[in-house]
C-alpha cells in the first residue's frame, strides 16, 4: 500500500490529538470516524487521556502495538515537526495535516521542514491547512465536518484547495441530490498534489466524475500528463480561481497560492482534455451530467418541448455553443407525425405545444430513443396553465425507463416555480440529469459533447486542439 | 384615456366569450377578475346566460348601459371580426385577445382584417395569441392563470413574446420571491407593441424594472427612440430569443416573429441602453438587484468574506467584468485593523476567516457603509463549520438598517446547502439583494454598474457607445 492508497483506504487510523472535548477538531475527527462506522482500526492519541469515545487512548503514535496506515493530525503547527518524526518512525504511510499556520501565513520554513522529515521517511502529507478527507465507499470520514454535512454517497470526487468553500459545497451538493465518492480537502499541497489524487481516483471504480476547485498548480508537466490519462478514462472538471491579476494576490494570500497568468492554465486544461468553468453552478450542471451512466453516440440532437419560447432558448444555446440541432429526416418526421396530435409542430423543437400531456411526451420520446440517428435529448417541460409537471415528468421517466438500454444521453429541463423545481428533484432522483431552464440543460449537453471528443482527440492525435 | 392606459388603468372590464364552466377560459378570466377584486365594473357578455359567478351577463357588449373601457375576448378566431366591429361601435379603447390561430399558424389575412377593424374604430388590440394582462396596483387580472399562480405584489413588470414562459416565469419569481407590478402577455404583437408598454410602464410609478422576453421588434426606429427614454428613467432587460439561424426559424413557427439577424438587435439595444442577456436566470438577478432602492455612487466595489476561496471567485469575475475592486486607501485599511480581529486578512477582500461572526460582519459592513469612498459592497457568507449564516446575516441586516440611509448597493452573497439558500431567501425578504455564489451576486453588481453608465452615457452624448 502506498502513500496515497493509504490515503483513501487504509486500514488503520490514528487520530493525534483526539479530545473528549466536543468543540475539539480532535474530537470531531474522532466521532465522525466512529459516527460513520468506519471499518478498520481507530486509534486515539492523546498523552491526557485512556479512553475517549470507548476507544482506548495511547500517549503515543509509538504505543499502539498494530501498524498504523493513516494518521490524523490535529495539533497545532508549532508541535508538528516533532510529530511527523514519530509517525515515520511508526510507518505511517500517510499523515493528513489539518492545522493551518504554515505557509499561507508566509510560514515556508516550517512547511518545508515537516515536508523533509516526512520525506525522510517516506510518509506522504496532504495538506497542511486542511479540512480532512471522506470516501465514502469505504465510509471514512476523517474531517471536522458537522454530522448535517454528510454527502449523499455517489460517484463524484470533490477535490478543494478552499476548506471553507469545500465544506460549503459538500451542503450544496446534498441539497442539489448530487452523490459524492470522495472529498479531499488538499489545502497548502507541501506534498500530495492534484496530479496524485486524481492519479488514485483516475483508477478508482467508485468515481466517475473528479471535480477541483484549483487556485494553483505547482508541478504543471506532471498534471499534465497523468490528467490526460485520466481524462481517456473519466472526466476532470476544473473551477479555477486566481484568473486575473488581483484573484491571483487574492489566492496568494489565501492557500499561498503560486502566481502563474491564467491563459497557460487554459492551454494546459485544453491539453488535458479538462473540462474548466469560471462559474461553481456551472461546474456542478455539468457534474451531474457526466455522473449520470449515458454513451456517447454522436452529436445530433432532438429537443422536445411544450412550449415554444424555451424551444427558441434552446436552439439558440445550442447553436451558441457549437452543439447540433439535426435536421430531421423525412421519415422520421413522418413518424412523429402519425403518433402526435395533428396541431403538434414536427421540426426540431417538436413543439408538443399548449396541450401537451403525459401520453405526448411519452411517445414523442420512445420514439426519439428507439430512433438510431438521434445521438442526444432535450425533453422541455415548460410548467403551464394545461401541463401537469409530476404528470409529464412519470411518462418521460417511463419512456427513458422502457427504452434507453443503450444510454443515450437525455436531459430532463424544467421551467416554472416550486413545483417545477420538486418534479426536478424528483427526475434527477430517477436517474435522469434534470435541470431549472434550458441554459443549464444546453450546458450539460454541452460538457457531455466536448468531454467525449476531447477523449476522442487524445486518443487521435494524443492531445487536444 | 387612450387605449394603452385602458389596458392597464380600466375602469370597466367587459369578458367576451364569458362561461360557467370553470374549465373554460372565458370564466377562468371572469373568476380571476373578481376574485382579485377588481375595483371597476366587470361585464359578462355571452348571449347564452343571464347571470355568472353572481354578475348580470350581458347577450352582445352593445347591451352594455355604461362606458366600457377593456374587453378581454376569449371566442375562437373565426368570430373575432364581427366582435371586434360590435367593441369599436361601443367605443371600447382596448382590446385583450387571447385566441390564437392567427398568424403564428400562417393566418396573417385574418390578423390584418381584425386590426384594420380595429383601427377604424380606434381600438388598441393586445395580441392576439396571448394569455392576458394582470396589473397588480390596480387589481386587475385579466388571464387565465391559475391562482397558485398569483404573483408577489413588486415593481418588476414582466412583458412576454411567449405565453407558456409568461406562466412559467411568473411561478418562478414567486418561489424567488420577486414582487411583479405587471405581467403582460403582447403574443404576435398585431397592433400594441413592445414599444408601447414601456412608453406606458416607463412612466409608472409603481414599475421599477422592466423585464422583456422578445422574440422579435416590428418597428425597431419607434423602439429605440422610446426605449431610449425609458432608460433614463427606469432599467430595461431584454431575454432576445432567436438569435441564431436555427433560432430565428424556431422563432418563426412559435409566434410568427420577423427574421433579423442578432446583431442588429445588439446594436439596437447598446444604443438604447438596455441590459440583454442570453440566459433567463441572469436576467432576473439583475432584475432583482435593479429592483432595490439603491443609488450609484461610483464604482469602488469592495468584497467582505470569511471564505478565501470565494474571495477569490468573487474578485476574478469582477475583474473579468470590468468592474472595479478598489485599492483601500491607508487609512481605511488601519480602521478595518482596529474594529476586526488581529487574524483578519485587510485587503480587497477583506477575509474575515474561518472564525467570523455575527459581529465581525456587523463591524466590517458598518464600516465599510459609513465610508463614502466605498461605493458598493459585496458581502459573502460562506457556511462552514464555524459560521452559523442565520447569524451572520442578522449581522448584516442591522448594519444595512441603521446605516445605508443613503441606499449604497449591498449584495448578500450565500454558499452552501438548504440552510444556506434559507437564510438568501430571508436576506431578500429583508430587501437586500440576496444570491447564491459569487458569479450571480457580481452579475447583478454588473447589471446595475452598467444600467448607471448606460444611464450617464445617454445624458450626456444621447446614445450609448
Amino acid at each position: 500500500m502506498n502513500g496515497i492508497s493509504a490515503l483513501f483506504l487504509p486500514k488503520s487510523v490514528a487520530v493525534i490529538g483526539a479530545s473528549k472535548s466536543p468543540q475539539k477538531i480532535g474530537y470531531r475527527i474522532l466521532n465522525n470516524l466512529i459516527r460513520w462506522k468506519f471499518e478498520g482500526k481507530i486509534y486515539p492519541v492523546n498523552p491526557k487521556y485512556n479512553e475517549i469515545l470507548g476507544l482506548k487512548c495511547y500517549p503515543s503514535i509509538l504505543e499502539i502495538p498494530d501498524d498504523v496506515d493513516l494518521a490524523v493530525v490535529t495539533i497545532p503547527a508549532e508541535a508538528t515537526p516533532h510529530i511527523i518524526e514519530e509517525l515515520g518512525k511508526k510507518g505511517v504511510k500517510a499523515a493528513v495535516m489539518i492545522p493551518s499556520g504554515f505557509s499561507e501565513i508566509g510560514r515556508r520554513d516550517l512547511e518545508q521542514k515537516i515536508v523533509d522529515i516526512a520525506k525522510k521517511y517516506g510518509v506522504r502529507i496532504l495538506g497542511p491547512n486542511v479540512f480532512g478527507i471522506m470516501y465514502i465507499p469505504e465510509k471514512l470520514n476523517a474531517t471536522f465536518a458537522a454530522e448535517t454535512l454528510d454527502p449523499h454517497p455517489g460517484n463524484i470526487a470533490l477535490i478543494t484547495q478552499s476548506g471553507a468553500l469545500g465544506v460549503a459545497l459538500i451542503g450544496w451538493t446534498k441539497m442539489e441530490n448530487l452523490g459524492l465518492s470522495a472529498m479531499v480537502s488538499i489545502g497548502n499541497k507541501a506534498d500530495i498534489d492534484d496530479a496524485d489524487l486524481i492519479s488514485f481516483l483516475g483508477n478508482d471504480p467508485n468515481t466517475e466524475v473528479i471535480l477541483i476547485y484549483m487556485e494553483d498548480i505547482r508541478d504543471p508537466r506532471r498534471f499534465l500528463k497523468i490528467a490526460r490519462r485520466v481524462t481517456l478514462k473519466k472526466p476532470i472538471i476544473v473551477i479555477k480561481a486566481g484568473r486575473t491579476k488581483r484573484g491571483i494576490r487574492a489566492a496568494a494570500s489565501h492557500t499561498g497560492a503560486l502566481a502563474a497568468p491564467y491563459y497557460l492554465y487554459e492551454a494546459l486544461f485544453k491539453q488535458a482534455g479538462i473540462l474548466y468553468s469560471n462559474s461553481i453552478t456551472e461546474a456542478f450542471y455539468w457534474a451531474r451530467m457526466l455522473s449520470a451512466p449515458y454513451h456517447y453516440y454522436g452529436d445530433n440532437t432532438l429537443i422536445i418541448t411544450n412550449g415554444g419560447g424555451a424551444g427558441v432558448i434552446a436552439t439558440d444555446t445550442i447553436e451558441e455553443k457549437g452543439l447540433k440541432l439535426m435536421e430531421l429526416p423525412d421519415d422520421l418526421k413522418r413518424k412523429f407525425k402519425e403518433i402526435l396530435p395533428p396541431y403538434v409542430q414536427v421540426g426540431n423543437p417538436i413543439d408538443l405545444a399548449a396541450y401537451a400531456d403525459r401520453d405526448s411526451y411519452y411517445e414523442a420520446l420512445t420514439l426519439a430513443i428507439r430512433d438510431k440517428r438521434v445521438h442526444a435529448i432535450i425533453v422541455i417541460n415548460v410548467h403551464t396553465v394545461h401541463a401537469i409537471p409530476h404528470e409529464v415528468a412519470d411518462g418521460i421517466i417511463e419512456a427513458v425507463e422502457e427504452e434507453n438500454i443503450y444510454g443515450k444521453p437525455i436531459i430532463y429541463c424544467g421551467i416554472g416555480g416550486e413545483k417545477a423545481v420538486e418534479v426536478i428533484r424528483y427526475v434527477n432522483e430517477r436517474g435522469i440529469p434534470a435541470y431549472w431552464g434550458p441554459e443549464a440543460a444546453v450546458s450539460a449537453l454541452y460538457a457531455f459533447i466536448t468531454y467525449h471528443n476531447n477523449k476522442r482527440k487524445i486518443i487521435e492525435k494524443g492531445i487536444v486542439i
